[in-house]
């Protein structure tokens, strides 16, 4: 099969529906000689169960981790990949008598299943192109038992949007006088091509009732499965007997993989490199979907791997997910993104496409094809507002 | 510190508080070797996502699992050590309608744990030394509507017990009369020093109502974290699919590694290896404590890491730990073995006596402080009944 990332050729599908990094962004042979001189220096280390007390993660990892956030690493907790913490977070933050989590409408699809796995009831607040929609935050705060506040606030999966300084700002009222905690999730923040970043959540509450989960997947790699949670030192610790009481500790070597990357500055390297990457196609495919869907673009992002648009279409999803497929644009049903009973009306489509891993010109293609069914959905109208 | 493994120095701790790998135990330079074969040849795919559809784990290192078990790779799922498969089949199994689960009494505590997290409740069956009081579990099984048996068949962590063939055959009818799944763990089954292997509870049953839970902690090493769950496929593919919603996969690294581990008869070898290093401490450990406890060992095991004992002590167990500490033997609380609230009556304490790595004089000098505590507890009365 012909490699989708690099080919516009009109026979291979355009495969819109992954967050994986492409391989340019993945530091394969520099990762390859750091853990042949991990394996060399400290084979009994990395191939025994980490030592008794090492349940937070590894002391030299989180060292690093800590330099790198700007945060106290005992409070620093390294699990298998985001997801992973975010179950343990989950767990450990939903309770019989609150068992609301407020999220951003469009999430991360598998958040919202970690979250119904522990029981959790899913209350999404609409976003808008600086963030979620605060009135409406507001009222459901004051309507329910909140156990916390997921977000995703940088360059947000699936749509794009970051939040703004003065909703960061807001929100962290709200959560406060809510006695709410915040979780934020920071997969693509480092990976921002233009622009000023705004605060983190933690940064400006303090740490004390922010979660901040972090993940070497966008800046390293994910095949060392490392994410960690940057919280105060209680509920790291908490975390961390959790962990150990579901899975003991991740891979030694793993970590030390992190850590020797860290050492050498191959994540600051690789960070500046994907950025540089990535930055091309972001800027292209914002233009390209700015002049093709108008008004249909959820946010214009400066960073990250997502633009996103909500299409009018006649048609079910199903059927313009099949169509879109028949037409060589594979697609995520953007469906799954919504809490459930939260998915758009029927007559609108949310489409999530992410552009870090295909060209412009493919980028182009398939909006270009999508335009084309939603006009064809609607009898040839066009999709323009 | 001096190595309490290799040391009978009164003035260091003697411990036996663990059962961990001791590092002799651990071939960590010829898998350092591995590793770095591995990265060198594969760094794309070790440092990149599971490919889609690689959530019961690396294909390779499946058909490598379903050779050396003889089983069918199709029901081989791989997690992140054995604890995480365990944790994935009680989240399968436990139901608010199914809530009990039947246990060994004694049987490892981190079980105990993880099945008390998903709401289980946890019922113990005594052990006897050919395995449990069959009695008693087909009692319990007609009055409680259990989710599922959890065994440890092999050298039993802690009490080092081995079920008896007619004994797994029994539990098997009675599993299937109740219909009842049979959960068998099998960390130390393949570090048999002497004797013949009953046949595992999957092999007697087709793997109809049997996962089998296996790791390659004590066989290979624990670093690589990988534990796996032999099924059917559709259990396996419930579990993989619980594995994608809460991580992911397996570091791609270390399943390659153990893959490779298997393809170049490292796991085969060095099994040879820790029996033949393991075997003349577990004859020696077995003939002191026979010798200095008699009939208070539980069983005289063929294999495995532990040894076990009932002491009569007049004391608090914590009152003994701390004074074994005192005396430099540092041991578990048996107590924690126990399902809650059927620790054994006051006067008696369960002790859990690791072999695997310490020295005979070693053990044997243990031995001899916990009777001589014990002695000192009763008034000065031989422990001997």
């Amino acid at each position: 099969m012909a490699d989708p990332v690099h080919s516009a050729d009109a026979s291979a599908p355009i495969v819109l529906s992954r967050g994986v990094p492409p391989r340019e962004a993945i530091p394969s042979e520099t990762l390859a000689r750091i853990a042949k001189a991990v394996v060399s220096r400290n084979a009994e280390a990395a191939f025994q169960y980490a030592p008794l007390g090492g349940f937070l993660g590894a002391p030299g990892l989180r060292r690093r981790l800590g330099a790198f956030h700007g945060a106290n690493p005992d409070g620093i907790f390294v699990s298998n990949g985001s997801l992973q913490v975010l179950d343990l977070v989950a767990a450990l933050l939903l309770s019989d008598e609150q068992r609301t989590v407020l999220v951003e409408r469009p999430t991360y699809d598998r958040s919202i299943r970690i979250f119904e796995r522990h029981g959790g009831r899913i209350v999404g607040v609409p976003l808008r192109n600086d963030g979620p929609d605060l009135d409406l935050m507001a009222t459901h705060l004051k309507e329910r038992s909140t156990a916390f506040i997921y977000l995703i606030p940088d360059f947000q999966n699936p749509s794009g949007v970051t939040a703004s300084l003065s909703k960061r700002r807001r929100i962290l009222e709200l959560a406060h006088e809510h006695d709410v905690p915040v979780v934020e999730d920071i997969p693509y923040r480092a990976l921002r091509f233009a622009g000023e970043a705004p605060p983190l959540f933690r940064a400006i509450a303090g740490d004390a009732d922010v979660v901040t989960i972090g993940s070497l997947s966008k800046v390293l790699c994910p095949g060392v499965r490392i994410g960690y949670a940057i919280t105060n030192p209680s509920v790291a610790s908490r975390l961390a007997e959790l962990a150990e009481n579901t899975y003991l500790s991740p891979a030694p070597l793993c970590q030390a993989l992190a850590e020797e990357s860290f050492a050498q500055g191959l994540v600051d390297e690789n960070i500046v490199r994907v950025r540089d990457l990535l930055r091309p196609r972001c800027a292209a495919a914002t233009a390209c979907a700015r002049s093709l869907l108008g008004d249909r673009l959820l946010a214009e992002p400066e960073g990250g791997y997502f633009l996103s648009a909500v299409f009018d279409v006649a048609w079910e999803e199903r059927e313009f997910i099949a169509s879109a497929r028949d037409a060589g644009v594979a697609l995520t049903p953007g469906s799954a993104f919504f809490p459930p009973g939260e998915a758009p009306l029927s007559g609108q489509i949310f489409v999530r496409l992410p552009f870090h891993a295909v060209m412009p010109e493919a980028f182009e293609a398939a909006v270009r094809r999508l335009v084309a069914l939603a006009e064809r959905s609607n009898g040839g109208r066009s999709v323009h507002r």
